[in-house]
């Protein structure tokens, strides 16, 4: 794949996410060669995963081949890949399928559930990054469930109805609301010997306060709502140990629960250590004004694999409008070189965060304006469903969620399970989760 | 779980297949307790699903949990369990969860694949029986496409472009045909270096001809319209050995390939061989004219897992309506014993058999109406559309039709993971594959 003189510029990105697609939309028309790679053929909706997570909607709803979405743009090129290392010296990039030559580099890899070095808690807490996640998330509530209806002992059915969601960021915040509605709403009448509405949902923030980007203002109010559809908010706690037992806590307490969630901590994916340059503590790469990597001016990161602290008193954090504005960013120096202009410097439009807490219960703070409640969910409902690529999946998506609010019912309530199987040649795509490390 | 005497009857039912959903939904009104017994914990739509392997429908289109199908029915409970054994002399099952007596019996356990004792062949080659083979299929054919793609040699890349399906049944008609037309519309315009319309697809089946149970003049029009797709049909065919070379065949010839699906043979599952009976080479339980089982009144074997062989020259086949009308009659023959009336024997109604072979192909055997084509096609799609059960379920799929027949896109093109853990409690219900043995 090494590229020949006297051709037009190969743009490689990295990573088919918000940022990565944006960046390639934008050279749809540029007189370069783009390839996209990723390790998964499909582009993922993550702001609505943790409603797969909960059974609200299948995988294929959130997701959609990152081949479909850019089948028009001719000068592109999708590539199924893992890549293991960058070379940014040598403008190469080494995947699972060969080596890549690039003249500008686009590394929009992402992020992965961080655990902060606490390699046994994944087995105990799963993360919610990716499509395997949820469903992973899924299965374990819904036997949770099953489990506790055929259990006997008191103590043991209370711990499987016992469930800790760590993190009270927008992610724990929309699963913890998620799952109460599931408990309290869809399964409340489908059991004989357990009430499900009876389990416990325990939401656990180190931080003085949940939503903690948000004004305190909406924060007191994303707590009250939790409240009121019954999630225990729990802040200022620190977890010291995650085990089949449950989650300890510091001061000794250990809360029994069978199925804890992990909504805590993020860091870059580890690609960004193979590179040689400056990262911050989560691994992210610390960008110049124009998103480029320092003494690399071919080469950008975006997104959450990057640290821009150019702008605020704060790195930028890691949402999908910032991802789209820097990949967008990061195309347009390129056509800016091209065409010999000077790159303009990167500044990010903030329209605005919200985070969804059930149905009809939401925060949103556009600026100015702040909302919770019903207004703050009908705006999230609407921006959600506008965002989402893909007519088909806008269409039901719409559907389902119709569907559900009406009736309170969820139709992907499947307990799916994982075959192991040695000898496939195949399995080598097959995804063994690497922490941090 | 033991009962206590003087209650009233309790009819434990394996499985909630069709067969098993049928009886426990005849008992809806009686005076009995009923208890659904089944390892996954939704209902499968089986005829449907070759469509989740060839990535037109998601998962939750076709399954629905046994325990929202069966909510109102306030005499019955469900639990999700393994059961390990049947002891029909002590009335007694011994589950995952523990033992359960029953005062009547419905073994509905269906049915899984059977590769002839080749221990080997799983891996190689997928069979098509539960929601995870589907997935694990359309794994499977969505990455032998991305591997071609990146694939320089060309050998190896038209291995990976060729696709056999063995056995020529009703599954294997249906998988080969949805498989041409995922390659030749809804893949063409994805790549870049392939042309996916030009992966080739063997149908190979034992016998003289496709759809061995239809009449001649059916499976000729089959044939006939599998090739008009790209199906190279080859009948009479037998297979020798599968391994990572692809498909061997009798007389020495091998067929490269890297994806190979098995749709040539089922057997009862393996519980069968648990409880001491008379059974047929496939482990199917040899049942009276009442579908009891011989010196046990009490305990019926139903669809699948049963051959009633008292009604034409042949046993019953494996089909949904068998199972649905057999669940029927063992619950109206529970219901004769409770109110002192004889048992009628069952009768087979046959109202039809119908395969579908792609967009607007299929055969329909309707007794004296043989048809073929486009007509075949919408009875097929309007039978299986008001067969599907649950509202939600039948509006999505419809609208997932609609739109993949207009625009040959396939919304659930996702190529998942299998994630493999260690340690983790819950793993316990993990499903590993268990072959008849």
């Amino acid at each position: 794949m090494a590229q020949a003189a006297g051709k037009r510029p190969h743009v490689v990105i990295l990573g088919g996410g918000f940022g990565g697609l944006a960046a390639a939309q934008t050279l749809k028309n540029a007189d370069v060669d783009v390839t996209v790679v990723d390790k998964t053929n499909y582009h993922l909706f993550q702001p609505l995963l943790y409603q797969v997570a909960m059974a609200g909607l299948s995988a294929g709803d959130i997701a959609h081949p990152i081949r479909s979405i850019l089948r028009q743009q001719k000068n592109t090129e999708v590539i199924l890949a893992e890549v293991t290392k960058v070379d940014l010296k040598a403008n190469l990039i080494h995947t699972s399928v060969g080596e890549i030559n690039y003249d500008y580099l686009i590394l929009a890899a992402g992020a992965q559930t961080n655990y902060f070095g606490h390699n046994d808690w994944p087995d105990f807490a799963v993360g919610l990054k990716d499509i395997d996640d949820a469903l992973e998330i899924r299965r374990r509530v819904l036997v949770a469930f099953e489990d506790a209806e055929s259990e006997k002992d008191t103590v043991k059915q209370k711990q499987m109805l016992t469930f800790v969601v760590i993190g009270g960021g927008p992610t724990g915040v929309e699963l913890a609301g998620s799952l109460a509605e599931l408990a309290r709403h869809s399964l409340v009448r489908d059991f004989r010997h357990i009430n499900p509405s009876s389990a416990q949902i325990i939401l656990l923030e180190g931080l003085p306060r949940v939503l903690p980007p948000f004004v305190e203002e909406l924060s007191a109010k994303a707590a009250e709502q939790l409240k009121r559809i019954g999630v225990e908010v729990r802040t200022g706690v620190k977890v010291t140990n995650i085990n089949e037992c449950g989650v300890h806590v510091e001061g000794g307490e250990i809360i029994p629960s069978s199925t804890v969630m992990w909504c805590a901590g993020v860091a870059a994916v580890p690609l960004t250590k193979t590179m040689d340059v400056n990262l911050d503590r989560g691994g992210r790469v610390i960008v110049e004004p124009d998103l480029s990597i320092p003494n690399f001016k071919n080469a950008f990161a975006i997104g959450d694999v990057s640290n821009f602290a150019h702008q605020g008193e704060k790195p930028l954090p890691g949402l999908a409008p910032v991802a789209m504005q820097q990949g967008e960013a990061a195309a347009r120096s390129i056509l800016d070189d091209l065409s010999g202009r000077t790159r303009r410097k990167f500044h990010y439009t903030d329209k605005g965060t919200m985070a969804t807490i059930g149905r009809s219960a939401a925060v949103a703070d556009l600026g100015k304006l702040k909302l919770s409640g019903l207004p703050a969910w009908l705006a999230w409902l609407l921006i959600h469903i506008l965002m989402l690529i893909g007519f088909r999946n806008r269409a039901v998506v719409f559907l389902n969620w119709l569907w559900s609010f009406f009736t309170y019912d969820r139709g992907s309530r499947l307990i799916t399970g994982h075959r192991m199987e040695a000898g496939c040649p195949i399995d080598l795509r097959q995804k063994v989760k690497t922490e941090t490390k």
